[in-house]
């Protein structure tokens, strides 16, 4: 019998936004993978760490952070490193920051993994839902539109799905924020959009747009945009 | 002094989907409210019934269940009600199924009542990512657009939405699905769509979309699509 392929949501960084399912499979779960950068501690596993009271081995997917860029080398060994535990009988969690199936470095291993062994996920609370808390911002009501929008997707694709649909995320701000911004004042959008970085996690902060396209995103930043403002239903 | 009103989002039906804060603060909450049919049981209430252990005021905001019908009055009335919580000093936790601003009658509430008092948002699971897990079905990866549609649309803006982006969840099925299913069909995407309805509620039921399409669908049901099919990254 084979082990079971656990991808769990963390939630988007306040330790608190962890679900009680998490909670409770994190504390029998004795190997853990997990996203992490070259040198330093994985976000994913700090907020998972007060649950992790079973854990005897540790898997750190340690890639460079460049969110852009592919790392298939880091996938292919990290799924290796995996299916040794789950060929040997044991369940392996890996710690997703959000949810699982929403841009998670999880689907890259799912889809190496999941013909070979099972798999279930635990969804997660994601940056979307996180940062519309923070900011007072509902996201959608009656029958609205929402499209998520990753800031590196082209300047005119940006538009066309801003123009679409009544309501917007727009993810991954980074150096991308410049062409954003643009896109926003062509629509006319610009004082229907709220920004917000690091939702949940430590160094949260709210800046008004115009502050943060002279100073610059991290890439955990977030604009929403809501087409009929603060009309919201 | 005021109290505080708490937008608490209960997760998609799976009482285990609740959040670590979620739960903490149901524990110490007085008053709570919450959507429910006519007669009988609140599904947001059924949820967070374990946590709910020093209630002593409940408001159930009661509405016919056509969840295209606006209910207008039910929430000027339900808001009223929990305004005189509010002024007399009591926090008041409106228990919403998912995330509260995501599609839920807390907007109502906060459109409401939102100038007047102090309001804290709790995230919560949505029902979208809770539907991708059940079916094992990665909503997004690299930098694809999600798009989430709600089928009461008319069908030309439906087929516009989805052909605009590489993925989508289409949300509150019932009637018209075969309305979606006409759509997906002239785009070439039924065998890229996947359907479930109550994902994690009592009576989650998976059918392949063609005989959903033969036997009718719930309002709860959702269909997910991905163009690239199962080559999620």
């Amino acid at each position: 019998m084979s082990g079971t392929l656990y991808g769990i949501g963390v939630g988007p960084g306040d330790p608190e936004l962890l679900t009680l399912k998490a909670a409770r499979l994190l504390g029998r779960i004795a190997v853990v993978a997990y996203p992490a950068p070259l040198q330093g501690d994985s976000l994913a596993r700090s907020i998972a760490a007060p649950h992790l009271t079973a854990v005897t081995d540790e898997i750190a997917l340690r890639m460079p952070f460049d969110p852009e860029k592919r790392a298939d080398d880091v996938y292919d060994s990290g799924a290796e490193a995996i299916a040794v535990h789950l060929a040997a009988g044991r369940d392996v969690a890996v710690l997703c920051e959000g949810d699982p199936f929403f841009f998670g470095s999880f689907v890259y291993l799912f889809a190496r993994l999941s013909e070979r062994f099972p798999v279930e996920v635990v969804p997660g609370v994601s940056s979307v839902m996180a940062c519309a808390a923070v900011l007072g911002h509902p996201l959608t009501a009656r029958d609205d539109a929402l499209t998520i929008i990753p800031a590196p997707r082209p300047e005119d694709e940006i538009e066309r799905l801003l123009e679409g649909s009544e309501a917007a995320a727009i993810m991954k701000l980074g150096r991308h924020l410049p062409k954003v911004v643009r896109v926003l004042e062509r629509l006319g959008l610009t004082d229907k959009a709220v920004y917000i970085e690091r939702a949940g996690q430590p160094g949260q902060r709210m800046r008004s747009l115009a502050e943060a396209a002279a100073e610059g995103a991290p890439y955990f930043a977030m604009i929403l945009v809501h087409k009929r403002g603060k009309a919201w239903i």
